[in-house]
């Protein structure tokens, strides 16, 4: 009765809307609702699901399904697959494979990991540069049941150099007797060995459908399409902001992770900051001696390190994003230290007056001063560190999601209280 | 000297990069560079442009070649620009346009902003139902030249309505006899109406060159674009990762933002938080007595809250991404409070063990227990909450990202004093 109705839902639904019922389920239910799966739908759903979920899911389907379903991907999904999967098992499987796509599959793994070559299709149509436009629709034509896509057209010299790329959509328009070589637009292309944020930014900025990927020697390796870019945006989209709260990014969907991987993938960087915290302790048994003279001291230090952290996360964030689309490089570092150390000044000097009214009620004037004024350089210095922090990490090749919120927002816990303390020293006599 | 050379670069840089030095420059300079542009690149460039540039652009170029600028635009992107701008300025260059151009402007016009109808082009080639394949491919070969796109064609009914979508390629590797109506799949389509960032994830979910956008009645109203889907996922993106960290989205590059406009984007949020702030002194006031007692409990506060706010940030950005992504959804609240209450008591009793050795350093046995305890009790809450606030704010309506981590630490921040303060009175006996 059950599966039925499971069966109905899933050939009556949106793909994305399967894919994400199959990743909500348990394994078992699972691999018995994509059996239900018409071939072409199942082997789409696959291609979309979270890579250790695919791993899950062939490891529950029988060998005869696996083989069929591995055979049935494009060659660069199927690589990302295997890549996933034991070694054994893998290999395994790429020796059931047919003779050519067991060479293109190998090519795609002979790339790094998240390099453009794991995401380069090898079945495309390109043509010589001395053909005209009319050959080179006939190419496509020919080509058109093998390829992932026909929209562009990379246009090739006898080393597979690419010289140019030409659209379908031109080629369509021009009359068959032009030659290529006149229509056809310089071509933006990328490298198998560059990293596949920096090809998806490519292809985003530029607007295309594809772009041709080379080797070394500059020779066509395949195309890197625009669905596939728009997947790696994704990933690292999940990985960053994963990275800014200090977690490392889920392999699989929320609901499929295990405690025990929710706990490893945020330990290590809290481990880290608690021992960097250990730093604020010390600051605050260096000024024991105060603190005992004026308890109240203590009331505003949650206030005033929150703030600062809430602060420097702001400048963090804005410079973070400001680094990641290259609106913002290292030689700009003074504009963005002037512009923060005024940014923090102004917000500190707004806080001050804010809080003073409560600074009052708890304590005496002479302490609401040094909470005033300590709201001011806190601010001003959080601002400050959170602008620098990011392009000091870029300069020094980190990525600077890693060094971000929770790191400034300890950075400042400390300073913060140093601030706080020569304040009070200084206006309260201690 | 000075202009030739910057032609040198503009002429033979890639596009994006022109995009990216136009950008960074100042106000004048940029218009320079800007008029130096070939008009095929300059109108590509200027469609790439930050919306608040391509105002300061248009406010510094004479009015004949912004007049002869916004002609060339498509006009998806001629109604973004005009929405940046002086609405009487606006309402002057729309009546400067040819005739045809400016009822297309105004249809795009007037849908909302941040909908997919402002990014639908009418710009396309459509198909009847009835027609052959052949039909179809002559359709598109006469519509080539003023289509945005022509890899996807909607097949529609004699009131317009979508029926089914065909790709060029389909249409290319098709006896040209054959009906449409046997090779057309189920069209994947989105409403005008609909939330922009809703459209872009159909898109990508899909992986679709373009999907047929529909009015209230189904009627097709335009085609929404990949590239244009991609631009709305990093708009997207940028305006996430500024909330995530309570400021808003900066409208132009960092560079080109002053002081003022970077305070009023951080005010805000800081004014809610330095109020809440004053919770935690409250709590603190209430404790004031036991604070006199041990002096040295304050040592430990500043490490306490900032790892329960870091516990609770980095629960708060896995569930955050999970509810965008759909992963979780409001029925999973009881799996989702289960896994992370237990996931926070695993990581508080881990950093309990790394904190008692410092503890017992700075205190003496019965405190360094307080606060070892403390530190369970507060992760435990800290994770609990940073799961279950996104799942709220989303079922109330309210973006997830808005009431993150600043809101998450500022919360813990209070309940985790509490906490400390009436363990610190148990065992202490205070």
């Amino acid at each position: 009765g059950d599966l039925t109705g499971l069966r109905a839902i899933l050939l009556g639904a949106d793909l994305p809307v399967v894919v994400d019922e199959l990743e909500r389920m348990a394994p078992a239910q699972r691999t018995t609702a994509f059996r239900l799966l018409p071939r072409a739908s199942a082997v789409r759903a696959f291609q979309m699901l979270a890579p250790a979920v695919q791993a899950d899911l062939l490891g529950e389907l029988g060998s005869r399904d696996v083989s069929r379903l591995i055979a049935d991907l494009d060659p660069d999904d199927r690589a990302r697959t295997l890549d996933g999967l034991d070694h054994d098992l893998a290999r395994q499987l790429l020796a059931g494979l047919p003779e050519d796509q067991r060479a293109k599959t190998q090519r795609v793994l002979a790339h790094e990991p998240e390099t453009i070559g794991r995401w380069a299709t090898p079945e495309l149509v390109s043509v010589p540069k001395d053909a005209t436009a009319g050959e080179a629709l006939r190419a496509v034509q020919e080509g058109i049941g093998a390829a992932e896509t026909v929209y562009v057209v990379p246009v090739i010299d006898p080393d597979r150099r690419v010289v140019g790329v030409v659209s379908l959509r031109r080629l369509l328009a021009t009359d068959p007797e032009v030659p290529l070589a006149s229509i056809m637009r310089e071509p933006i292309s990328v490298h198998a060995t560059d990293d596949q944020e920096i090809g998806a930014n490519v292809v985003r900025d530029h607007g295309a459908l594809a772009v041709p990927v080379l080797d070394d020697e500059e020779r066509l390796v395949g195309l890197f399409t625009v669905d596939d870019a728009m997947r790696v945006l994704q990933l690292e989209e999940d990985e960053d902001s994963a990275r800014t709260a200090g977690t490392s990014r889920l392999v699989k969907p929320y609901l499929s992770t295990s405690v025990a991987s929710l706990v490893r993938s945020r330990i290590a960087w809290l481990l880290i900051l608690i021992v960097a915290a250990t730093l604020t302790v010390n600051v605050l048994d260096y000024f024991e001696a105060s603190l005992e003279q004026v308890v109240t001291l203590a009331l505003f230090i949650p206030l005033l390190i929150g703030t600062g952290g809430n602060v420097g996360a702001q400048a963090a964030s804005t410079m973070i994003r400001a680094v990641a689309v290259d609106d913002v490089r290292f030689v700009d570092l003074p504009r963005v230290l002037g512009k923060e150390l005024a940014t923090g000044v102004a917000l500190g000097a707004a806080l001050a007056i804010v809080a003073y009214a409560p600074a009052r009620f708890f304590t005496d004037g002479q302490v609401a001063l040094v909470i005033c004024l300590s709201l001011v350089v806190v601010c001003a210095l959080a601002a400050t560190a959170g602008g620098l922090i990011p392009l000091l990490a870029r300069r020094f090749g980190v990525d600077p999601a890693v060094v971000s919120a929770p790191f400034i927002t300890t950075f400042v816990d400390a300073t913060g209280l140093v601030v706080y303390f020569l304040i009070a020293g200084a206006v309260l006599g201690l």
